[in-house]
């Protein structure tokens, strides 16, 4: 079945990425190290991918791989999200090149104009961005309280005809911060991972990843300052429902009736390229551009830009409490 | 198989509806006719629902459903959507109780908060509102060239803590139209169908349709006035859609290898409360509140508010060409 | 001088039309009361119009004006807002038709296509309303801890083509409320006041107030139900701020010159037409669509809704804080 | 009276300065030339500063100035509008540093979430932005037909932490483009030329001009790329209107009575020390955030926007007409 999977099956998630290799073989080998923790109500699970092995297992570059749980993040329960927020920081300062950073560039990556897209942009539009006004920020939040920090949404190459790519580029050379923070809205192949889900990744943005799909790769190799990710599923793809729907009903029978087995065994009969026309058929209605979003997107795209946006105010500058950024951001 | 398809399949298109009944059935009996015709790149097809039986069969109430299809409503193609917005004005002109109105009450409903439900609210904001200034008409445009019109979005239950129903009823009363237009985002069956069609019907609004789902009837029988319905499928539910890929996958099988129809059989076999258990599992995570739509819901949304606006302005107001539509509204 | 000032001041504030009345005549008379209080940083001053006289002399009908004034209100500081919120709360509790109510209608007047007029569609926005949830309502609540509160923004009549008194009567004669409590946003004299200021009054809304102007009166008589006005200026318009400034020179050159009362001598020698034609010319350019308001109005008006919206909240459902109405509304 | 002059008006047109010097001194001597013409419903005003004089004289780099005037640019007439973006197109054309460019970069100064402020950014949405897809282009529209065109908004200082210019000036290093069209909100003198003037000029933007007022110099001086500047007036600011009113009642009563003559002389009698500090008591409550703007400015803003990227649009694609644009942009 594997080629189906890889055929139809899009994540922007390494731990859901983790999750199918383990479905799939069994094991994550020893190139992949995942830790669980509980705080709360949030969930932690940090994926390492260690070396090459590991690299290649779930395609996805070196690095570490936080996500943060909690089924309360597109539930409207001002408390909980509270403490998202909080876990999310913590997580952020775990990445050593953030904390150590003298100032920050914050990056909202997407489209402002689709809903399910517009995370990045609308983090942005509630940071406390302070890079021009260090000289009046008082002495005594000057040793790290306060961190120089500014705050940009680059748009997408449809409304600006810029690749993204260019436009932090240049923005970099002329702003030189010391870390970027890359915020974006991501795609699962899990409807229940929709908005309920945190990914933290010390490894920059992936070509390709995110919503919008078309974009050059943001990391430190490539902008010459390490790029730490921050995103959110807030779709899956249609094409990729439809495939694990074609999955479900295949485990469901397998596990709820003998004849299923006799189906699955069926299905394995057939060739590799009756399997891929099969697919084919079924998932052309399903064009690029459709995906499952919950009907509340707009509100949930608010309340899940508010916790991002109070997590990286509190660990950039942390001298300010979540109070004090309600008392001085919009 | 058809209790499956009772438990999963949703839609607010009476076509649509007449489609599966033929698909399942074979036939619409002597209680349903249909009419298909051409008009440039739009295909209309109207159902007829004549007596008892029909209304049962598609479970609909006696009346006349137009459907306008194009498969550029949804593409950025000035001239496709003014010619779209004409037919549909013409269409709305041949149900006799709108053509022969001397006012009209243009009703928005659905919640201007949810992108894809936000359809009949976009719509009002467009109305060219005469009802207020009927004084100052020039004599030319009074005998018909421009009527009364007045426009409300009532909002949701959710938002205002009372009933639709309650609030048109109230606003009736008081402004007594002739007709009640009500414009309102729909559910389909298909993917293909979101925001490629229009439906016109003059049978008012059925209770529990469109997006938002909880709705008292809205009808002359309700109201005491004509209601035409227009609306346009912007979503497809996502457990009707996993159920649709689940009819897909097997008609694939049965039409593409002969161990396919060995799966049919093999699932016919299965009981009643077998199969009812088995796609309640699959469809599980599919909440009620998850949608597929496209990815640029709010730009299509626009442009059909924009031509179905158009289409009521220049039907409601005939001495009124799209051209003097746009001179003098947003 | 007092025709001129006739000609050119506008205002909805009881507060500055009793003060304009002091500055004139030199005393309110015995048909009107005015007490002041300071609460934390804000000041409530309150005009009860006690008779006929009073009335007159005032340009209102008798009731009871209480203004709240705070500095902070336009500015971000979420713990005055809080302050000013409890205080507003406590001073509409002081309405016994408000506080003895066992059904409450909120009515958001003006057009939310016009920031400086969007205040009252705003608080509608963040109301709680559970008119149409009080069976969920737990029953420890139930004793007054929550009561069935409905909202509802009729919009202007240029966008409805329904005067906005026909609206709020249709729907208050179906949902029978004991009391209605319309939120407008108002004109003020002084630039000072604007988004400054919170007037609550028991007698409704005068026709022509607000910002938006073209209005029927909403009162007990008119709706048969008690309404309390809340309004906050948000504009001066610029004629009357022009007229101001005329009054400002004149009484800058009295104050800080001699030859400054030789100039108000000789404006005084001015016949009625001579100065009414006077004031004409440098008021023409002034039209009446011209307004003053701060370069922030958005952000703003974002503020002050959220204050009234969570006064009007807590004080219509004493067994909610202002944290857990947050926790409930957006 | 000068001195007070300097003191309180504020205007970012060089036709307003031009008048105000003109007025003053009564001529404009020689370096400065104008002239004027009319185009159906449009005039425009040519302004030349020609040397070192004349831009002393009017306080503006040496260049040209191009005035469109028209009263149907805030009024909802679409006709009027589509002559103004051509007529403000056949300017444009004009500055051959605009019509020879190979690629253009259209940036869009001020702030999206003050109204007054956000032309610059809906500019920007509008364009038809094609530096991406120069390749899809057909061939026939290659030779000029269709030019590659960027465009971004990039913010104001407060939002983003970074200067405008620095953004501008990394995002131009990176993309080369041939010339650079900034759009931007202004603030004239006069409340009638308020939404109702543009301005072309090829000297760039002038530090501190537009609504927002704290931006460094963009032009080709410090970019290294030719800057047109486009703008319009959507703002008087308090103070200056303020101003305005105490030169109409000086003038007024100058020219209705004699008596006016010797307040004239009279205020001519006070010291400088004593006119500023009499001006500066008046105008203290105008503090620097208010403005003057009409009620239905986010209508206007809207209506300009358009008017002003479809002029940009078809003077940068002379392949296309506004009618194409229609049917390719938003």
């Amino acid at each position: 079945m594997e080629n189906k999977k890889e055929f139809i099956i899009r994540t922007d998630l390494a731990l859901e990425k983790s999750e199918i290799v383990k479905e799939q073989k069994g094991t994550l080998g020893d190139g992949v190290e995942t830790i669980e923790e509980e705080k709360g109500t949030c969930k932690i699970t940090t994926v390492n991918i260690l070396n090459e092995k590991g690299s290649e297992m779930l395609g996805r570059p070196c690095g570490t791989y936080i996500t943060i749980e909690s089924e309360f993040l597109n539930k409207n329960d001002a408390s909980c999200h509270e403490e998202a927020a909080k876990c999310t920081a913590q997580c952020l300062n775990r990445i050593e090149k953030f904390k150590n950073a003298k100032s920050i560039l914050v990056v909202g990556l997407g489209n402002w104009n689709i809903t399910p897209d517009a995370l990045g942009p609308k983090v942005v539009e509630r940071m406390l961005v302070t890079r021009h006004i260090m000289d009046t920020v008082p002495d005594e939040l000057k040793n790290g309280g306060v961190r120089p920090l500014a705050a940009l949404s680059p748009g997408v190459m449809g409304i600006t005809g810029i690749e993204t790519f260019e436009i932090i580029k240049g923005v970099t050379e002329k702003t030189k911060p010391d870390v970027i923070v890359a915020v974006d809205a991501l795609a699962a192949r899990s409807v229940k991972r929709i908005n309920q889900t945190i990914q933290i990744s010390d490894t920059g943005v992936a070509p390709g990843a995110g919503v919008g799909n078309k974009r050059a790769e943001l990391s430190e190799k490539t902008l010459g300052v390490p790029v730490i990710a921050i995103g959110v599923p807030t779709v899956v793809d249609a094409a990729t429902m439809a495939g694990d729907t074609i999955d479900r009903i295949i485990h469901e029978m397998k596990v709820s009736s003998e004849k299923g087995s006799e189906f699955y065994a069926m299905l394995d009969d057939l060739s590799h390229e009756e399997k891929y026309s099969l697919i084919y058929e079924i998932l052309q209605p399903y064009e690029e551009n459709m995906f499952v979003t919950p009907k509340d997107v707009d509100f949930v795209i608010d309340n899940l830009s508010e916790i991002i946006a109070n997590a990286v105010n509190i660990a950039s500058h942390p001298g300010f409490t979540i109070e004090d950024i309600k008392k001085y951001c919009i």
